[in-house]
């Protein structure tokens, strides 16, 4: 395994032809975004190229490839492999399998990264793959408004629209350059941040149902039932964010959301403010995580497993605020 | 009234002496964030400055003005009055009103200022009033973290944190230069963009109860009682958004929200997308609006105003979209 700089990775990439991309499976904005500007940067340039993902490539990010044809792209026996955004082989998942002993190059941003392909673009410090892919691009060919706006959906992507503290003073940089093609960057990120099922909403609306405030609003509960996930039929993929709510909540400096797993059995999250420790709460019950976000499991029956993270909780809130 | 330039504004500042500083009231992040980074800039400069705002500075912006005492800000006999991104003398507020005919400059964005003011640095295209006072600031003095995060605050209020169309390269490349100082964007964000009241979510549990699905989905329609309005008991300034709730429903056309001002009245706000036009739908009801987003009044029983949108839906759905 040989690491490469921006420039390193441009010249091989010009070096080569019939070029094979793949994106991790689960297809997110970052692997989709900074894949199809390596495509289409690469077909610039002439060579051959396809991009690859394990689940296909998914209606809602059709504005990425609009012109190209993705259920029809050239055929062609690869010679050269590109992993884009793919952390570790497992990713690629089960139908890309062929391919996970001869990846030749790795564009990607992850500090996991396996470090599994021959040559490895790597910067971990970097928000999205799109932030590194965007430099290399600007050694190969000039940026039109379709590779930027594949480079800004990366981007928006992993920052949560610049909002997340991966967001540097270069990921701002590059989404400005990417916006000053022209592209509407607006319609992208109704797309990516604005849009809900009907059957998440409809969840959001039941658990909400189960909302309990404690300690004088400090600490925010909720619970979410079995039956409401299997009536809602929303997938585990689509839960995002859920147990993020009572933290959001003003005023609120510890939440909590327990998640049915079986009969008296659940998976429980804790969010914090500076004033309490997630983990510390989170270790009482054998689980772990960070001081800010940490889980644990508990095996009780609900109003029990309520009782013990409230109890836990009024611990934690450190004795200045307690007031 | 005289138009000014950047550096002519800047140039008018440097002159001036005991300067007034005017926030407009119910004060968001963009006057605040403007008004105390130019506080903060004139001080820097040696000048005595204060700012005021008819409704006080809210507590909640108070990492705007950290190491400045707002409670107890220089007494002085004003020689130079500035209001910031105040549209109208009107939005300076009651207690305000004496200063109304003696606003020597204005610095602001809105494309509907009233140029009331001696002097008027207007920028219609800028995102935010924080975006041109960036410019204005850079020609007074450098850019300290403290005036960085007062700007950053500005332009991430008015673009939603650069999610809507007005965030132009401009606006992108100033945030990146306020990153760029070390401040904390992601926890003002947080502050911005993440937090609800509790009222807020319980009035959103209460109202998404009442959503209802027309034409295959194409449709989404709720209700706001005003029962739910008082129980809950959010203020109309906290209604922001609550709207645009149905329209972000995955498959949604057009997104219809009826307020209950009083028995058998409703205020109706439409949402639409493309295949829509939501001010002919209005019209049709003596409304009107924007094409994406209009509303009207209607006076009848819930049920019959029902009916009478999801009618008015189904006839303006394009033919195309209506397969």
């Amino acid at each position: 395994m040989t690491e490469l700089s921006v420039k390193e990775t441009a010249a091989l990439l010009a070096q080569k032809d019939n070029i094979l991309i793949l994106c991790h499976m689960k297809p997110d904005g970052d692997t989709l975004g900074a894949g199809i500007a390596l495509l289409r940067a690469l077909r610039a340039l002439g060579k051959q190229a396809r991009a690859e993902c394990a689940d296909g490539f998914p209606p809602r990010y059709a504005f990425l490839w609009e012109g190209l044809d993705m259920e029809c792209q050239p055929d062609f026996v690869p010679a050269f492999v590109v992993a884009v955004d793919v952390a570790d082989t497992v990713l690629l998942g089960k139908p890309m399998e062929q391919w996970k002993q001869g990846i030749d190059l790795c564009i990607d941003h992850h500090p996991s990264n396996g470090k599994y392909a021959a040559y490895l673009l790597l910067e971990p410090s970097a928000a999205a793959t799109a932030q590194i892919m965007r430099k290399v691009i600007a050694e190969l060919t000039p940026l039109t408004p379709e590779i930027a706006l594949c480079l800004y959906t990366g981007l928006a992507t992993d920052t949560g629209c610049f909002r997340y503290s991966n967001t540097s003073a270069e990921t701002l940089y590059a989404a400005a350059e990417m916006v000053g093609t022209g592209i509407d960057s607006a319609t992208v990120n109704k797309q990516l941040f604005e849009t809900k099922s009907a059957g998440r909403l409809e969840l959001e609306r039941r658990v909400l149902e189960t909302l309990e405030y404690h300690l004088d609003g400090r600490v925010a509960l909720m619970t979410v039932a079995k039956a409401v996930l299997e009536e809602t039929g929303v997938p585990e993929a689509d839960l995002d964010g859920l147990s993020g709510l009572p933290k959001q909540i003003e005023g609120v400096e510890i939440g909590i959301t327990l998640k049915e797993a079986a009969a008296e059995r659940y998976r429980v999250s804790v969010r914090t403010g500076m004033g309490a420790d997630a983990s510390g709460i989170c270790a009482r019950f054998g689980g772990g995580g960070h001081a800010r976000a940490a889980g644990c499991f508990l095996r009780m029956p609900l109003e029990d497993a309520k009782r013990a993270m409230v109890e836990a909780s009024a611990a934690a809130l450190t004795p200045q605020t307690k007031v």
